[in-house]
């Protein structure tokens, strides 16, 4: 059965809502109601009443059975003793999806997982889809749904966001947030009782509102049905995985915490390569990767140009670019068009030196020029702050110059100073162009880039 | 001779000064006189006359013989043509060092390098000392001495960095007011035909102000000496390097940028080894490193303890430990007194898992157990921001309890989480405390503590 339910939903029921501050059932309505969220809100709890909350008054229902219109999704907050009633009425109201945020489950032993196996056999005999539980919620931008009682702020955009813990997933959250990463979704999947990782990969691959997605993951049920549907969709979109566990000790402290064997991480390995999964060691990594992998589009060939105004920040990235396995592009009588864009004693070797004399015009054309050049096919734009140009000025002008090219080639930015190299990083990201406060960050994600791209187009027609 | 002049001047000439904004003798006049200096202060510029900067007037006099008082400092920012008469000048006056800020010298070619060794050879004659030339200048915190043309508000701190390149250098004073990491001195060294990283170091080797001594370095004049005195100093303060250049084609365009050949990168990691030096890869890397190694007392033994309230943070930080080589505490025995600051599904097996229900009592109770525990010699915090603790309250917690502690055991932080835990890591790295974004920082930046306070047991009786 279709997730559309699940991000698109015409109405929604929230089990359990509650108008005091500090509740979960009054986080979930705050947040529905104050991220913009334009379907119908069904506020259901056994006291029944009224509640007004963020300046809107809602009637409060004392069952969902009492709600007069349909209900594609119901939020359950309540007690995990009252859940399997309240999911029954869910069942019989013929509600289409539900995500169980209450805890106290398949987390805490084999009686817990034997009540979850029953509330799947429920949602079965509905035909209903269950999210969790043990879960923060789901956040669906382009419907402008935040029905988690996380961080109500999130930034639209193109990455799907998947975790398995509940904490870090809510922290991870408020990081986009803080770091302007833009997201298409964010689910919480806790204890996957139903809906799983495999579900939201496929749900993923067809919606026309992700570009990439990334799974914080502690440990996989069906493994090999995840391998052969990460594989299909890693041919159409890249998927980054983050997956702690990879010491002996840490693999050991994984399975205490999720209560089960976490799998040989050998394994795990293996299975993410065959998949064409790219696996971040951590959390900064996979966002560094994640604004590239989501942003960019391809490459059409191997040769990257490198432009900066400092020889030092260019000998970083070129390090980096050598660690990757890239490709500097090195055709010196091409290469030469950036010598009408820096002083004599630049350099249009690559790594391209326009000096630190360089100002918005030496960046503007050099920029311009490297896009239009049909050989050159992924740039990286570095820049060590200096008095000469202001890094917002940079920002605006590769914006512009990134938007007038038609955004055919992948393009990242490193910029390295102070709160107006801060500032300007951030403009760049709020416009989908991957910017970084280092060049070796900038150039390992166009090589995360490069790496699905390839391992992709070896095996689309397989 | 002592570089005492360089940072402890009691009188300072800026010859070139400026009341022009943009000038580079209106900016070093400007950050002088911002940053608070609180000895003479005499610009000197051929036009004489007088000059108001940030609302004080000076006299301008013409030649720096007209200066009534002795001078202790004087820096040249006059075009490279003038530069020879100019310093013959400051000898014939008595100046003890001269930071030359003007560039067209050596790094132009061997004409230029000729200069500058006539300007050494008049330095020697006078028994002055000159720092650069092509430098940004030097700030030195304890004076409230900010003689350069980078930022003003640089934060002071136990940390010295050295800069060979004039723009990265400005960018890392930028970069270090906006990551809140503490200075005790910033020097732009420039061409170096006189004062070199070997001079700095012994100079801050004896420095009270300074816990740790930061590089940032693209080739070393007379290695032989830099790794003597680099040996020497690392008994007493860590050295932290960033070399970049690593690979073949990082080299070439290293060496083609510093208009020098680099020397293989082997010898340099052998050196560095050799001499204790920690050689970051990244900028990102160094300043990590350089927090602990700043801030904090070398641990007195190898067991680490990590304090999480988060399954996954703290498998995260498990796997990086194992990686580092660090060594886990073990003793359950002795694990145990953390029970009592959990709930009872927690865990108290290294990494401790006060779990997500963790408040302030927790983490109050567990840290202090921790620092008072005689065999736990390093403590790893982390924090997955959850609703139940404002990040920045657990941040006052860990001040305090850190405190009262005596900070007599390292102890790194790490936050996950959006603005609130940004703001907590600020307050932590403002207070001496490293505080990282990531699991992994934290452990990498403890691991290097480890790493040369095992190479100093090791050599210091050498």
């Amino acid at each position: 059965m279709s997730l559309e339910a699940l991000f698109n939903p015409k109405s929604i029921a929230v089990i359990g809502a509650s108008s005091k501050p500090g509740k979960i059932g009054y986080a979930i309505m705050k947040n529905l109601i104050e991220y913009g969220y334009e379907g119908k809100i069904y506020p259901v709890n056994i006291k029944g009443g009224e509640m007004e909350i963020s300046g809107r008054k809602f009637k409060v229902y004392k069952s969902i059975l009492e709600v007069p219109d349909e209900v594609d999704m119901a939020v359950i907050v309540v007690p995990a003793k009252f859940v399997p009633q309240v999911l029954e009425e869910c069942g019989q109201k013929g509600v289409k999806v539900v995500p169980i945020i209450s805890s106290g489950f398949g987390e805490l032993g084999e009686e817990g997982k034997k009540v979850e196996r029953q509330l799947v056999e429920t949602a079965r005999k509905y035909g209903m889809r269950i999210l969790g539980p043990n879960i923060f919620g789901v956040v669906y931008t382009p419907a402008k749904l935040n029905a988690t009682f996380g961080p109500t702020d999130v930034l639209p955009g193109p990455l799907a966001l998947i975790s398995q813990s509940g904490a870090l997933g809510i922290a991870l959250m408020g990081w986009t947030i803080l770091e302007k990463i833009g997201l298409s979704a964010v689910v919480s999947v806790g204890n996957k009782a139903d809906i799983d990782d495999a579900d939201l990969l496929e749900f993923f691959r067809d919606d026309d509102n992700t570009k990439a997605i990334l799974i914080y993951m502690e440990g996989v049920k069906d493994g090999r049905r995840f391998m052969e549907v990460a594989k299909e969709v890693s041919k159409k979109k890249p998927i980054i995985v983050i997956k702690a566990g990879r010491s002996e000790r840490g693999a050991k402290a994984a399975a205490s915490h999720t209560g089960s064997l976490a799998g040989s991480d050998t394994i795990y390995t293996a299975a993410f390569k065959q998949s064409g999964v790219l696996r971040a060691l951590t959390i900064g990594e996979a966002f560094d990767w994640a604004r590239a992998l989501s942003n960019l589009p391809e490459p059409q060939g191997d040769n990257v140009v490198i432009i900066t105004n400092g020889g030092g920040i260019g000998v970083m990235a070129t390090d980096a670019a050598e660690e990757e396995g890239l490709h500097l592009y090195d055709d010196l009588e091409q290469l030469k068009i950036f010598a009408n864009h820096m002083p004599p004693f630049g350099s249009y070797k690559n790594p391209v030196d326009l000096t630190g004399m360089a100002d918005g015009k030496s960046y503007e054309g050099a920029i311009r020029d490297a896009l239009a050049h049909p050989e050159m096919h992924a740039i990286a734009v570095l820049y060590c702050q200096t008095a000469v140009l202001d890094p917002r000025e940079l920002a605006e002008i590769i914006i512009r110059e990134y938007n007038e090219s038609g955004r055919k080639k992948p393009l990242v930015v490193a910029i390295v100073g102070g709160i107006e190299a801060k500032e300007a990083i951030d403009m760049l990201n709020e416009n989908g162009i991957p910017a970084y406060p280092e060049p070796e960050r900038a150039i390992k994600a166009l090589s995360a880039l490069y790496k699905w791209s390839k391992w992709k187009k070896k095996h689309e027609n397989q």
